[in-house]
């Protein structure tokens, strides 16, 4: 089963009903355990004569017992994890989104990943200051009240770290979607185009063929942005999710760079300066670049290209017995709109056009869902993404035919998931 | 001001820049309470001499440090509220979406309004069923996992409580727009077609021309769905913004009927009965009917008509000088798409055209903006919006011709807001 028993990390409960509910009209065929078919049961006899459960025969909680709700305590078990020794101190690390249990497009807040460089802060949003400086008419300074009364927009795009799928580079089959490809998340932002702001403090964007943008954690964290992409599509963001961004993800305040690998995404956003070269930022020389075969590194690579992975059935996950399953994944590209995504339930020689979920959004994740009989053999999992720019997603062999096996950023290869006959999903990689 | 201050319920702090950052090399112009222009700041000196907040110059807090989020501490006043006073037992009661505070179009699930008939429960996956019987060939009896292996679909779709802007039939302006109308909210919601579960039990779709839906709540609350809706766009649904459904909106499941007034989303949905007539059930026949000024009820009224609200600013947020704002609200229709919402700061003898922010989705919150420019004169806002099948949100009199004042439930007017010249925001009915 790829549902709510793995989803939750529990094995399926004994296949007696524990509470007895419905056992007196309901002859139970199946479990959880048994196939599609066989785990659906007639209704037989009369309805009336149930002995209805607790919360069919008395009074639930009140409303508004919690005025911000959370998820039932049955999920628990969802939530982002840290990649334990990945980095030696928990402020410059990584915890993941778990992707394996969610669905659709929209990822929740509370289980947006997280990335930081020198930790987390919960920054008054009444102290917070966002300065526009340099080849400008016009310094500014702006309060989160001026910016708020600034004509707003709302986009909803998809978020990746550059170093996502990173350790697949080297071999290194990390065992779930949440390791493998959990540095994603996709969110409705509501913010002011950087366009607006540049405009209003008169920036020369002849000359300031650049933009950098400065965090006000401890790493200040800069980032150096084509003024051509500050001027199309950024935003100043202060929304995510109909609500004001989390501390996690730069509350009060965070750049939106769509298309654009995370770091470029600064957040606790405290200044743009406007300036005529690139600034060759620690994050832009030292970090984030790709290592070549030939040792040199490339600098500057900040697009995210198209791509695309199965998160139901995925690693660490098990099918417990023949019968229809709904493949379930997500699809994005930097560069525009997924067009196509196709499955292969036999490792590549075969491919299926999966269904898209509306809507299918320019930069930001795309929901497919493509049925699958299994029949209890062996199969390898794969999906494979084309964007409207007309790139296919690539296999990890023709990455690495350019790029090697020591890069830590930008891998966009096609995933492969390995379905055991015992059902057992595990992680491989397939040349 | 509309932003930062007003969403959080506090005032706004002293001029002086209390941390005192920024204070050294920044002349500080005004304040949040200043105009626009005169609350920005000029940059001065050299930023190396600041003097660095905390969050600048040490450790934060490290990842995963909340596995599951949760918003900023400084938003802690934003959240639904139970209006005082509104049914005797809180059970059976109502929790406003706090709309005043909140941006785009989705409704963070810990926001999303509650309204429940004999309280809430947070129910055992492992132990739900759902029942699909009647006229069909084959009843059957689903757990979550039986569900979950079926083809999945996920949209995105507004739910607004039949009962939504009730009060206002009765001439009683209520003070803010969460408890005008925040019995509403709008999520992507992932699970199985009802189309398909019918089919898979052998619907007789022609006999069988109507639906009934029954939660497993205390209340057992029933509706009566017609059988081309149910086989149209309704979906058994398990997924709400990407996590499972909410306890407080019917997990592990609830029937989806886009379009359709909340109360026949069932919540914690157990079973669905086909029959060949309506079931003239409790919240069909006594209650979510519309009293007519003849004496009597029009019955079956479900679709929630196209209707818009201008949420920023709104009743009892406080503008605090002339200038520019970002007015900002929610249009839908139960119909389609949304195609047009026009704003009036003049209470209606002028309207301009306001720019509707993408996706713009059927049967779906879009949300709207537009500039505006106070002259500090008293003003009265209003927004009303237009639908794909060319239908115009009306004004209160006009309803009131055909309807009377005694209803509560699909009061779909025009709201008026007006500002004062003190710059406060009143809730006012204008005919």
């Amino acid at each position: 089963m790829t549902g709510a028993a793995n989803r939750a990390g529990r094995i399926l409960p004994a296949l007696e009903d524990r509470r007895g509910f419905l056992k007196k009209t309901l002859a139970i065929a199946g479990s959880g355990a048994a196939t599609l078919a066989a785990s659906r049961v007639h209704a037989q006899g009369d309805p009336a004569i149930l002995r209805l459960p607790v919360h069919s025969s008395s009074l639930g909680r009140p409303v508004a017992a919690r005025g911000y709700g959370l998820p039932s305590e049955h999920e628990s078990n969802l939530q982002r994890r840290e990649s334990p020794g990945l980095t030696r101190v928990s402020q410059a690390s990584v915890a993941f989104t778990p992707l394996q249990g969610m669905f659709g497009i929209i990822t929740p807040s509370g289980l947006h990943f997280e990335r930081h460089h020198q930790g987390w802060w919960d920054i008054d949003p009444r102290q917070h200051r966002l300065m526009v400086m340099g080849l400008v008419r016009q310094a500014k300074v702006y309060t989160m009240d001026d910016l708020m009364r600034l004509p707003a927009v709302s986009r909803i795009h998809f978020i990746e770290c550059g170093a996502n799928t990173g350790m697949e580079w080297g071999n290194v089959s990390v065992p779930t979607v949440q390791y493998t490809h959990g540095m994603l998340s996709c969110c409705e932002y509501t913010g002011v185009r950087l366009a607006t702001l540049l405009d209003d403090c008169g920036a020369d964007t002849k000359k300031g063929r650049f933009v950098l943008a400065e965090g006000a954690d401890g790493s200040g964290l800069t980032r150096t942005i084509a003024m051509e992409r500050a001027l199309d599509d950024a935003i100043v963001a202060w929304g995510m999710n109909g609500e004001m961004l989390r501390p996690e993800n730069g509350y009060p305040l965070r750049l939106v760079v769509p298309g654009v690998q995370g770091v470029s995404w600064v957040k606790w956003l405290r200044r743009i300066e406007v300036g005529d070269q690139p600034w060759h930022t620690r994050e832009e020389t030292l970090h984030y670049v790709d290592l070549m075969p030939d040792g040199t590194h490339r600098q500057f690579t900040s697009i995210q290209e198209c791509k695309s992975v199965i998160t139901a059935p995925s690693g660490a996950q098990t099918l417990l017995d023949r019968g229809h399953y709904n493949v379930s994944g997500l699809a994005w590209s930097g560069r525009g709109r997924v067009t196509r995504v196709d499955v292969s339930f036999d490792g590549g020689r075969n491919w299926r056009t999966a269904r898209l979920e509306p809507p299918v959004l320019s930069k930001a994740l795309t929901r497919f869902n493509i049925s699958w009989s299994w029949d209890g053999a062996p199969a390898i999992l794969q999906s494979r993404a084309i964007d409207e720019t007309g790139y296919v997603q690539p296999m990890i062999a023709q990455l690495r035919a350019v790029r090697g096996t020591r890069s830590i950023y930008h891998n966009n290869a096609i995933q492969s998931w390995r379905v055991a006959a015992n059902g057992e999903v595990s992680n491989v990689q397939v040349d």
